[in-house]
């Protein structure tokens, strides 16, 4: 019998504490683990392979063994449980995304980084709903409301960049690594947002004040999670900064960063806000302000250990959905002839492509007109990049699908079955099809592309030097004239960079009024008798 | 509604992911946890207080604040699951303990250490079960089989050092420090697996047939759970040796270190073994030659972040504990009279208190018999301390109670209630009262201990430069006659000092045979283009 739930089943008590099946589950799920760290490593160097690959292609192999083991009864080694998804996989990953994020370049790119995050991903919502709404008829599925399909838009929306970013080189290419990943994130976030504004909505009547009310509950859960998860943050900097927890014990610090992380998490989710966004933000002000508050050693440890178990976590989830691909029961279940599991499939991946360049070309060509720079643009090639890191979809995608089809109230359970069969082979496909040319594919394009994106910063920072170098004078005034023509300029400055200037207001802020009072690089405490800090890490 | 499963239970799909009560219930434990540390923190200096008396007290008083909230009907924030313990909270503790254990002191000690660890646990076994077989009738309690008492032998058997290895100094006192934390560890892993052997067992006649069998169970697990923990940890080291991971990623290395430790427990409960022993000597072997494999900056992580995790497992149990005190249901169900509460509980704290003095003054007389040297003997002060240490009694003593009592097969459901709450008042009684009069009295007995612990390890290195030296001369011989003395005296070195000499030449064989193949300190891997290896800390 393999087909058991993996967290606290019934317990049997005849011979060990802990039930067989679920012992042969975790045995199983760690042994895979392990095995896809050593290919994952082995495979390094190879042009068309990636850690999400392999450890796909692992999970379908070891799912075909399965189900020649139980002879085609079953392929369930667990029973996909949302709660050890949302509770346990996925904040540690975004936590760990806010945590390792490069805040400068996040910040300087800000609002490009929230244009193709959250108004991209809202068009590429409406395309991808209204297009599932036109379509899905037309090949035969009548089973499904409006707020299916809704959330099918949002479920699609979801984007998995993982394996682009492993391309993108930060060094080369900080403007398009930076938005590729910030959309990345931010995306993830809007997009569960969307789905839960779906989900509290009542859709009797669809009609301007339902779009009203979406959008307002949409704004309303995006700014009060980052404001939670800012609370939080900054709350974890001022007790570690002011309690000093490193002449004691490097432990509890990293202890309290973790559990008040996790804890961030949790306060949003019982307040009903997202706490996917609480919880990146909450990493993006710790690594600002409390990483820089404990010791050496605390450093290091938080760096690796929080990316450590946002890999493991990755991993576990592309090995489980390799493995769920060959659950014999929900392909009975669906009834669907493959013509339909063929055509719908296709559809839903025709849908991700135009519902993705739809929003991708289009800003980035908006954004172009309002710079009057040539090398602050975003040329075609960047623009084609950033379109192709986002084909991917992944474990969000898989989530928020179980979340709306396995539900039994639904009317249809064969449409619902046949939805979530799609989002697999979807899934799998965009991971291993799209994914394994990703490398390549990047190669032949960005050759050219890395020397306007470093004359871009450079850029910057001159534009920044000056700014800089004005605010000195206009202290020791030496000539009134010059510094009102430079005040001027500063002006004209800010109406052509906002992003920029709004970044270098936030630094001056920060310096005067936050970093005092909640520390961060070069505002560790002194205590006396404190360990001296040691070599700071990257 | 409060009383809840903490993991998975049916999901609440009307409005979020996650049912509310999960989420109560997990932000009520992350915010205690949290607070926990930091009173933890703040009350370091404190001659009284402790990590585990302060979660205990803690989780008190939230239990008395739910109770007052739920006006008397219910405490139980979430359902104590034998799964979340023996799966998620005590395999990161024991690993950790193997791990951050030195091993040359335990080596050193090792057949101290075996002796207090398994003969005396065994012997405080018999003596427990022996005295509850005797007593408990008498109390009025009859209900309980041979398989009970023999239980409750197992269960109280299992000490908890952790607070005075909280006041011990490794570098005053290293023989003393060495023989407490040793013997707790072995003897936790030997008193589950008494249980365990216990368990299997079919006590229908108790006859020396019986017994013979149990020691033979318990032989059995303990050599076998030995060899596969020693066998995994081998395999880590060697994978890590030959693909030398840090050339890709250091988070690689942590996570193949953390999933195969976890691996080494799961294998050991799926083949029906102790995987409590196995985890701890994986442990060990991990930390002789895998953590020397690794880059500097897992080694630090490694370090601290297993150090954490298990902090806050410890900490999650004793909040635990102490929140579950209050626990009206079991109160009821248990219909005893305070009266007969107390009886039972004073004859539990009775029998450990003698159980432990019989094996610890006896065997430390013993083994002084043995030694010829004043210094090498354990004199009275240390006997005392060391009997003091294992007073306690904690998370593994409240798992293996409520594995056996809270079953629904047993005859009397009262009875087991009262063998329950009765472990709890143990638990709470000797942590808090013991616990707290730890501190002051060590400091008060160990005053003038100091001194030959020290001139006892000297002398060993002593002997140890003396081996040394004659080795090297028997190549390069200058006196055939010299040689021949200092041979015999080798050889009535070892017979003085087994222990000793056993490390030494175990030491020898580590150098020649393990290191080149398995790699450890010195023998890190040099691959070329590989990053320069970071300082070592500690």
């Amino acid at each position: 019998m393999l087909n058991i739930a993996m967290l606290p089943s019934p317990l049997d008590f005849s011979t060990s504490y802990l039930s067989t099946s679920t012992i042969v589950a975790l045995c199983v799920f760690f042994g895979l683990l392990c095995s896809c760290i050593i290919v994952g490593h082995l495979l390094e160097e190879n042009r068309w392979a990636n850690e999400s690959i392999t450890a796909l292609l692992l999970g379908l192999c070891s799912g075909v063994v399965v189900l020649l083991v139980t002879k085609f009864r079953s392929t369930k080694i667990l029973i996909f449980s949302e709660d050890l998804f949302f509770l346990y996989l996925l904040p540690p990953i975004i936590f760990n995304a806010g945590f390792q994020d490069k805040k400068k370049q996040f910040f300087r790119n800000f609002i490009t980084i929230l244009l193709f995050g959250v108004l991209g991903t809202v068009i590429s919502f409406c395309l991808i709903s209204l297009g599932a709404f036109l379509l899905f008829t037309r090949i035969g599925i009548t089973n499904l409301g409006i707020k299916d399909h809704l959330a099918i838009g949002a479920i699609l929306s979801a984007t998995d960049s993982v394996c682009t970013l492993q391309v993108l080189s930060q060094d080369e290419t900080p403007l398009l690594y930076s938005i590729v990943f910030g959309e990345g994130v931010v995306n993830d976030a809007t997009s569960i947002v969307l789905f839960n504004s779906v989900q509290t909505l009542n859709f009797s009547t669809m009609n301007a004040i339902t779009a009203l009310k979406l959008l307002g509950t949409f704004f309303y859960l995006f700014c009060t999670s980052t404001a939670l998860g800012i609370i939080v943050g900054l709350l974890s900097a001022y007790i570690i900064k002011t309690l000093y927890f490193g002449r004691h014990s490097t432990d509890r610090e990293v202890a309290l960063m973790m559990l008040m992380a996790y804890l961030s998490y949790m306060i949003a989710e019982l307040l009903n806000l997202s706490g996917i966004l609480t919880i990146f933000f909450c990493g993006i002000v710790m690594s600002h302000y409390t990483w820089h508050n404990v010791t050496g050693s605390s450093r290091t440890t938080t760096k690796h250990a929080f990316a450590t178990i946002s890999f493991i976590a990755e991993t576990f989830i592309f090995l489980y959905v390799g493995m769920d691909a060959f659950d014999v029961d929900k392909w009975k279940t669906s009834k669907a002839s493959i013509g339909t599991s063929v055509a719908v499939s296709s559809t839903l991946i025709a849908l991700v492509l135009i519902g993705r360049a739809a929003f991708v070309f289009s800003i980035a060509n908006i954004t172009n007109c309002t710079k009057t720079r040539e090398s602050a643009k975003i040329e075609f090639r960047s623009q084609f990049i950033i379109w192709w890191a986002g084909l991917m979809r992944g474990a969000v995608t898989i989530a928020l699908s179980y979340n709306q089809f396995s539900k039994s109230e639904i009317a249809s359970t064969e449409d619902s079955a046949l939805m979530i069969t799609s989002t697999i082979i979807l899934v799998l496909f965009s991971t291993v099809v799209f994914g394994s040319i990703t490398k390549p594919l990047i190669e032949a394009v960005k050759l050219r592309q890395s020397k306007p994106a470093i004359s871009d910063s450079t850029d910057n920072q001159e534009d920044l030097r000056l700014l800089f170098l004005e605010s000195n004078c206009s202290i020791n005034q030496t000539n009134h004239h010059e510094s009102q023509s430079r005040r001027r300029s500063s002006l004209s400055l800010m109406i052509r960079h906002p992003t920029t200037t709004v970044h270098y207001f936030w630094r001056k802020f920060d310096d005067k009024f936050m970093r005092p009072v909640f520390g961060g690089r070069g505002f560790i405490p002194a205590v006396p008798g404190s360990p001296p800090a040691e070599e700071e890490i990257s």
